[in-house]
């Protein structure tokens, strides 16, 4: 080949220089090992799944799914996320195990980008899936993890924002008659629409107490006391078992003694069809964006044929990047330059040094370096905190 | 969804299930903290690169390429090895850093497998690339960390089979007239395939000299004396300097203290095409398949518009799971049972354990448990060593 290649990639496709990289793998590192002490065990998945198999379970929304063709036509798609193919794993070579199971997971995964000045096509995903528990106890061990995962990752000022899809579509149900009104006002609340959310409930002319309840229901936002503001406009059923569950879980938040970092927001909707219960997201101070996105989901097990309560969260590596305001210790770094005739002794003195964290380079001297007779033959230079090698 | 999905996944991918995965990160973890106390530093690039930038320039062979097609109908491969894309890299974002650059990776690489009984199409490489550097000493250190790695991750006994391009090629022009025989005869090497490369050389009707100096050939596989007996069937020329060349590396590799690991092996041939001087495979004792595969490659950066030579090697982490005997300590577990008036308590005893590399899980007594008296209310069960949670 004589004209040089390329240097394209595929949109949204990217590659990561060492001191990025550096403070990502640390991160992992910290993320990984609170997990583990949580008694998660970590497992892995392939990058290509068949779209029929993975892709419809997954949480995320179909036109985002990273599909191709593999060579016979089928549609394969880049993982979107973890969520459902460990449900296959848990549900297939893991079927034999009791429940519950605890199980984690890094991986990349993958989002099609649609435009050149689009956002990353493949990141990196932390996360745990705690299967086999119903109890609110489970939501807590989750919610609970996210804050020592956050703690241990070097996030300064956060919070888990706590809310309820239960909450959301019981009183949506109690208010709004038509199922196309409920789920165009969920839209307006999972873009975080708030001017349109008023604006729809204004143009559906309800009954004024209705129309209050809605307004009241974007104000629910806060600590423990908001929960009775919360069952105040709840009639019955599943709003208000909603507000007792979180009650619950408030209670067991207490006992993980994590209530300082929790902010319940009750109009919170993280995913359109996903979650079925308790779901939260946690945020950095003074960032737009979530760091790490959970909550319950009842609902998958049983695609894969093991239906099974379940929870669990993702953290967003990218995110974390960002909020992580610690700086790993950078390791020492030297570079020993010898003479040809040194060689032995240089590769020796490198041996030593090359212990723990230490990085050592050796480089042999130019003729005219060693020519100068006042330049020693071998010698150690520490590069600590320089850039590059 | 009524019906349960399938399980189903695309040929030759596999899910890795916590017990090989726990060796397997530990490994990792060895592999890459020697490379980066050689000065390596990491990078990653995107799972998924267009075929015509980086799929061409690859070491593996078109038709093991993972090819798909995108919503355009473009070309993509799922990366099939990383030396292409690090090119790539090297000669865009970093082309303003000086050379030598000393990079390494940890990826996943992807193989299109063709039948049921197919082997993995996806695996975990772990390697470095060596870039700007054309002396034998960069030759060594690829060689010497290469051994450094394979110690480092517990291989108890192994060879590093050290091959040359030059010699096999300059040898081959020496004897064979036509270029159709020689590349015959390199296949032949190339899948070890020694009666086949009898037998052809048979058929040529050869001067008898010439014959059986390719018979020699074969027989070149051995310590530092092999060189002179290598020496002995060369005229003159290309496969002589290669001779000189390997002579200057066994004696780094002398300096590095690692001639003891070292087997020359004049008929290795590691790739058809890709490599341009001293390459190598390294061997766990009893194990038909390499560890480790490298060698020089100074063609492909100027492929991408940054000639320079270059040096490197890729670990096959499935094979160095096979190889390695080591077995990580394994951390603590517990299970802490509780009752639920208890739950601050076992939370408290769960904190106070989850330190270092401790699991511990809670989980809280079924009722029946929790009556009868003789029951301890909150119980720290050491799992350790025990399978599954």
């Amino acid at each position: 080949m004589s004209k040089p290649l390329g240097f394209e990639k595929p949109l949204g496709m990217r590659d990561l220089l060492p001191d990025v990289l550096e403070k990502q793998r640390w991160l992992e590192q910290q993320v990984k090992a609170c997990m583990k002490q949580w008694g998660y065990r970590e497992i892995a998945t392939p990058t290509l799944e068949y779209y029929d198999t993975v892709g419809g379970a997954s949480a995320t929304l179909d036109n985002k799914l990273f599909k191709l063709l593999d060579s016979e036509g089928k549609t394969v798609v880049l993982r979107p996320d973890m969520t459902a193919p460990i449900a296959r794993v848990a549900s297939s070579l893991l079927k034999e195990e009791p429940l519950p199971l605890r199980l984690m997971y890094t991986a990349n995964v993958f989002r099609a980008q649609k435009n050149e000045a689009g956002r990353n096509a493949e990141f990196t995903q932390l996360g745990i899936e705690y299967l086999g528990s119903s109890s609110v106890d489970a939501d807590a061990e989750a919610i609970a993890l996210a804050v020592s995962v956050l703690k241990a990752a070097g996030v300064g000022v956060f919070k888990i924002a706590v809310g309820h899809i239960g909450f959301l579509e019981g009183l949506l149900e109690e208010i709004v008659e038509k199922k196309e009104d409920r789920e165009k006002l969920k839209e307006f609340l999972y873009y975080r629409d708030y001017v349109g959310f008023r604006h729809y409930v204004k143009e559906m002319a309800l009954p004024e107490a209705g129309a209050a309840r809605l307004y009241e229901l974007l104000k629910l936002r806060g600590g423990k006391d908001l929960l009775d503001r919360a069952e105040a406009i709840t009639i019955n059923g599943q709003a208000r078992k909603a507000v007792t569950n979180l009650r619950q879980l408030w209670e067991a938040l207490e006992a993980y003694q994590v209530e300082q970092y929790i902010l319940l927001d009750l109009n919170l909707l993280s995913n359109l069809d996903y979650y079925t219960g308790i779901l939260f997201e946690g945020y950095a101070a003074n960032q737009g964006f979530s760091i790490c996105t959970g909550g319950r989901y009842d609902g998958l097990m049983a695609q894969f044929g093991r239906p099974c309560p379940a929870t669990g969260f993702a953290v967003q590596m990218d995110s974390l990047i960002e909020a992580a305001d610690y700086q790993p210790a950078r390791p020492k770094k030297f570079l020993i330059l010898y003479h040809a005739a040194q060689r032995t002794e240089a590769l020796e003195k490198a041996r030593v040094l090359r212990t723990g964290e230490n990085a050592v380079v050796i480089a042999q001297r130019k003729e005219e370096w060693t020519q100068a007779s006042t330049a020693p033959y071998t010698e150690v230079i520490d590069l600590t905190g320089e850039e590059a090698t």
